[in-house]
This record gives structure tokens, sequence and C-alpha cells, in this order.
């Protein structure tokens, strides 16, 4: 039978997947409206175990693997090809909001189960996917349930973390999977035909442009720097300026030239210094030390290296008497999606008559991993004034609907291929 | 007999001033080699004990007053005449150093006991006086001793203050006049022909100069302000520039703006930015707030004046899309010294041979209260690289001694004028 275009879409049920983040924000939900759902938490599992319910009663299989990443399969009408996957993440920040990665997971599972209620048949097997431990913010690293499965990150040194009370991410993960003994268990990696996943934007630009959908082209690369200023400490009443080592005039002087460096009439570079610590902090004691973090993000690897590289020499140049220290504490390089994925979220859009904007990630997501084994894309939907990390996150239910039915099409797309 | 220009400085032991430099170092003695010799401590009894016992070993009165000022007194020819006083303080910063302070009250002793030596009779007594609590670290406010000796700090709100055992400022009083029922007491306050102040700079001025003595023509006036910075938290990756309300670079605009006003040629402006602090202080977050302080200070009340009303302005002008509030939370007046007492100083220095350099003084002294009721001035030697409230302080025994002999003949001819 010959799949018509929209009928996934149609099915698309706004109320019953806003439903579903209200249920879900339930699992460690805090006063302020937010949700504390750490990776391999009791409330994590509980979440899962609420997905798992659903998915029994839509005759979906369901099954993890050994580093808790579950899945929802659809069948296919040729169980031997490799699916295609679509989701996210559960887990949240301490102090997380209600959408960012569960909307991921949540929109995937509307889609099986729109496909149901429209009686649609897919060649492919479709599953949707949860990630286990996105955040990182219980355990280093995030990202280690789409970095295991890829190969990326290797699991056996990342659970030995622990967390903040003494909880082994090994011994959480344990825990977990042993209250799962009824799901199917999978291989830790297995071909996937593609990979889509549904996200918050995070960032202000799909709200300022008035438009529901996000067509995400990549993950923008990343360079962090910590910069040390040492000058001299001295009384400031008496020290004129000829004789000062003043590290805070100095820091000053190296921010004044890093975004001189850094300007961008286009506006896509992304340079923020977000510590900045000046020692010893007494208002009448010329600063002896500034410590302070460069967080650089930008979507072309040309751009992130030329700029990248001038940090140190910018820094040392404008560091008058006081000497410096720079290294780099973190790089990321771009990843631009595979651009037949990126087009089956585009021709979904299109016609579903959906306004979109196409734009990189500036934030990290579970795509950055999968898209070094299969083609991979995302979707944004807006989120109110770009907050997120925050339990004032927001998002609206026709955007996240909008978003699940581009998903609902460009999956079905992909699944017939 | 007609004093003999001279005679004092001559009689003026530079190994005995020395001597008790070391000698007071041991009450409250820092394993650093400084010390912490707290206003109103048992440190600072002890240290008033060992100095009244070299007082009355030369036969010179002992007194102290009911804020525990200490007072030793050389009798003069004329006993009914108001007496030239002086001396500075002897408590010391948490962890001081060796001179700040104690020098003043040592030198003005060395002078007593040369008059003694040389056989000098002078018109008008002359009294080494040690102030109470200079330094404030220990109770608020500092100058206690010298504010309440001249009316300028009403002693009875100020002795509430508690320190952080819980200690009251009176208690700790009540507790070191027990201990020093055997001296004389005197009323809060009496007539004074003049004062002079001997004291460590401070400052790196004299040993850039190269110069033994520093005739110090007045204390620097300061204003002090408070920023706030308000803008908006927002996510660093997702974030563009031009939607940003980063209150680092708004603070980063306002310092430069603000040294822009504050440039001085003269290099006689003081203008520092001690405390800086930026929240909420996370790499991967555009900070929404900063606070930061401002130290000016400046010798001439018009320019104090002048530059400091422009503070709010140029503030606000530079706040870009952020909010601001400043508030002036300390003012300090100019003080320029009595010319007749600053010439004694030029004078002595200049018979002496001594090459002086003269100067305002950039930190607040007891001088700056006293300068209200009489003719007052100081008297700076160099001190290493400018350290001081630091146990790294230090002076040379030569540069002490040749402080304490323009002290010398300045105290005389002041105390037979």
């Amino acid at each position: 039978m010959e799949y018509r275009f929209g009928t996934a879409a149609s099915a698309v049920d706004e109320a019953r997947l806003w439903e579903r983040h209200v249920r879900m924000a339930q699992f460690g939900a805090l006063p302020g409206g937010g949700v504390n759902r750490q990776a391999l938490s009791p409330e994590d599992g509980r979440a899962r175990r609420e997905l798992a319910r659903w998915a029994a009663e839509q005759g979906f299989t369901v099954a993890n693997d050994p580093v808790a990443n579950l899945f929802i399969r659809r069948e296919g009408s040729d169980p031997s090809l490799p699916p295609v996957l679509a989701g996210s993440h559960m887990d949240s920040q301490p102090t997380g909001g209600r959408f960012d990665g569960i909307y991921g997971v949540l929109a995937a599972f509307e889609v099986l189960q729109a496909l149901n209620d429209a009686g649609v048949v897919t060649r492919r097997a479709i599953e949707a996917v949860a990630w286990t431990n996105e955040e990182g913010s219980r355990f280093q690293p995030g990202c280690l349930g789409s970095g295991a499965f890829t190969g990326a990150i290797p699991p056996r040194p990342a659970l030995e973390e622990v967390d903040r009370d003494g909880i082994s991410a090994r011994a959480a993960l344990d825990q977990l999977l042993d209250g799962e003994s009824d799901f199917a268990r999978r291989p830790l990696g297995f071909p996937v035909h593609a990979y889509l996943e549904c996200h918050i934007e995070q960032g202000p630009l799909l709200e300022q442009a008035g438009v529901p959908v996000g067509i995400v082209t990549g993950v923008q690369g990343s360079r962090w720097f910590a910069i040390e200023v040492t000058g001299e400490e001295a009384h400031a009443g008496t020290t004129p300026a000829r004789l000062r080592k003043d590290a805070f005039m100095a820091a000053v002087d190296i921010v004044d030239a890093l975004r001189r460096l850094m300007h961008d009439p286009e506006d896509i570079v992304r340079f923020t210094v977000g510590r900045f610590e000046v020692g010893p902090g007494a208002p009448n004691t010329v600063p002896g030390r500034v410590f302070f973090t460069i967080d650089f993000r930008h979507p072309d690897p040309h751009t992130l290296k030329r700029l990248g590289d001038q940090v140190e020499p910018v820094v040392r140049a404008h560091a008058g008497h006081c000497s410096v220290r720079v290294t780099e504490t973190f790089t990321s390089v771009p990843c631009a999606f595979d651009a037949g994925a990126v087009a089956s979220v585009r021709t979904a859009a299109a016609g579903l008559g959906l306004r979109a904007l196409e734009l990189p990630s500036g934030a990290n997501h579970d795509a950055r991993f999968l898209a070094e084994v299969c083609p991979s894309a995302m979707i944004f939907v807006p989120c109110e004034k770009g907050i997120s990390h925050n339990e004032a996150e927001n998002a609206t239910p026709g955007d996240l609907a909008a978003g699940t039915r581009v998903l609902a099409e460009a999956v079905v797309a992909l699944a017939n291929s």
C-alpha cells in the first residue's frame, strides 16, 4: 500500500502529546515547576517504566542495552533491515525544565502511536530511543548512552564515575537495569538506517523569527579556554598607576581585545566569558590575580580553528605588565548533519506547509554522536525566551505538535527508503 | 641653654631603635615573620606594658585615657604649656607587618630617650603617644583612639562593636585598662601644641626615588562606589550577541570608560577596581549580574569632586542593554597638613642633609584626625616594594633611624616655639 504524505502527521495528537509531557514532569517534579530527574536515578527509572507501559499498550517491543539506552520498536514490513531511530534523552539537569530531552522521546513515541492509529505500515522498523545520561550533571561525561552506542565513549571508565553521594554510575546502572529485567536486552550498538531527534531550541532564534520549526543543519564546534592573569597585589591608595601590575585591568584589556577578535557582523560567532574571578577581592587592594573562562563556538571548522588559534596570541599581546597562562580545556569539532537526513526534515516541513528556519545547534546533543554512524538530523521547536536548563523552561503544545508532525513525515520517508 | 640643631638627631640610636622593633614584633608574632597584634587584644596589652617599662626606666610619666590612648611624657621647662605629641599606633592587621604603626610610636619614644641621653631641655613637654585601634580590623571604625581624642568619633556607639568571637570593644577596652591601673589616667582630649607622626610609606614612591625621607603634605581624599550591573542569563551556545544582555561585557565597557575618565598623565589619580564578582559564574552561561567596587582617591578636593561626580553618569552611559545601580559607599575629603608643621619637617630634613620627597599620604592615618585640632604633619620612610598590611612588610634600620632623626629635630623645634 502506497503511503500518502501527511497521513502520519495528521494522526499526531497534540493534546495527548502535551498530556504526556505533564505526566512525565511528575517524575522528579520540583516546586518551581521544573524537574530533577537525573540520569540513572529512581525518578529516571519510574519515567522509563511509565513509557514502557504505554509501549506495551500499543504492542511495541521494549528493550534496553548494557548502558540502559531504551528502545521501543514498531516493527516494519522487513524486520531484517536496520531500523530508523528517533528520540532523545529522559534525564534532566538538577533544576531542569519539562521539555529538554523528554520532548524528543515523547515526540518519537507519539509518531509510533500515530502510525498505529493511522494504520501505516513502514518498510523498516521505527524505534523510539531514550539515550542514557545526556546531561552529564550527575555523572561525567554527558551523552554517555549515545556515545557508548556509537563507540565514541568507552563505557568502562565512564561507569567508574561517582556522584556527590558516593554512588558510582555502574551501581546506579545495575540497579536501574535490575528493575527492567522484563525488558528485552539488546547488545551495545547495532546498525541504524538513520536517526532523527526533536528538541527544544534552547535558544531564542525561532521565537524571534516567529517560526515553529527549526531544521538543524549540524552542531557547532566549541573551544573552551581557561585564562590565568597574574600581577601583583598593591595598596590602592598609595600605588601609582605606572608602578602597578593590576591583574584586573590587564584582564579587561585582554577581554576587550578578544571581543574585537571575535567581532562578527553576521553574529554567528558565540563568544562568552562566563566565569571571571578576581583575587584577593578587597576594595582597596589592587588585584594580583584573575581567572576567567572563554566559551567560543562556531559551526564552521575553519573559522573555529582560525579564531580559536588566535586566542592565546591575543591574550599574550594584551597582558601588559602581567603574566598569563592560557589552557585549552575542551574542544569539539563542528558536525554537519547528513544532507539527505536534513533534506528529509526540510521536505516534511515544506510538505506540511510549516515555516521553518535552518540553523546549526548551539548546544550539544545525542545526534552529534549518532551522526558519526548513520545519516542524522534534528528538528528544533521554539522555547520561551530561549530559556533552558531552568525550571522556567517552556514551550507551547502547538509548537511541540508541529515539530512532531515534521518528525512523523521525515521518519516515514526514511523508513520507506 | 640655647638648643644646637642636630643635638637630638645625633643622639638617635639606630641599633636601639631596630632592637625595639624586633622586640615589639614578638608580641603577636606570626610564623611568617609578621604580627597579629589587633587592637585591645592581650598581645596589644603586653606590647603597651613593655613600652611602659622602658618609659619608667627613663623616668617618663605613663598615662592612658578612657579609650586607652597611651601617653609617655617627657616634661618641658614650662609644664603649663600644651605639649607637642608624636606617635602613631601599636595595633596591627590580623596578618600585619613589623613596622606599620609601631614605627611611629618607637620613633617618638626614641626621640624622648635621645633627648635624655643628650641632656636636652625643651620648653614644652614632648609626649610619645600610641593611639588605640587605628587599623579597625577587629573593631570598626579604625582610628578610634585619635578620632575619639579629637572629637570626630563619639566613643560610645563605637564601643558597642563586637569582634568575630563575640567580644565587644567595650569589654576588651575595660580588660585592657584594668591591667594598666598603675598608669596615670588622663581625660579624653586636651590641648596639643602640634602633632607629628612617623610611618612607613606603605607605597613605592620613596623606594623608587631612592630617597630616605618623605615630607607628607596631607592625606588624599577618597570616594568609594559600589556598582551593580544587571543583565539576563542566557545559554552561551545558543544566544546570539544581538539578543544578549551580558552583564559582564557591559561591566567591561563601564570599567573601560571609567579608566578613560580617570586617566591622568601626572599619575596622581588613584583608581582601583578591587572587587569584581560575576554571577552565576558558569563557563557556558552568559552572566546576568556583576558587582564591582571603585576606590577613587585624590589629594585635591576639586578634582576629587569633579571626577567623582562623573562616575555615575559614565556608568549609566556605558551600561548598554543592562541596568545599573551606583551607590557611593564612603567619602573622605582631602586634608592638607598645616604649612608650619610641614615646614618644621622640611627644615629638619634639610638641616640634617637628608634627601626628601614631598608627597600626600595615600592611606589614612591618625594624623588625619589630629590635623583637625592642631598643626600636624607626617614623616614617611621607604618600605620594601611598597608592601604593607602583609607579613612581608619591611624597612631598613637606616631609613627608620633617618626618619626618627628628622622627627627629633622637628619635634624639638616645635617644642621650643
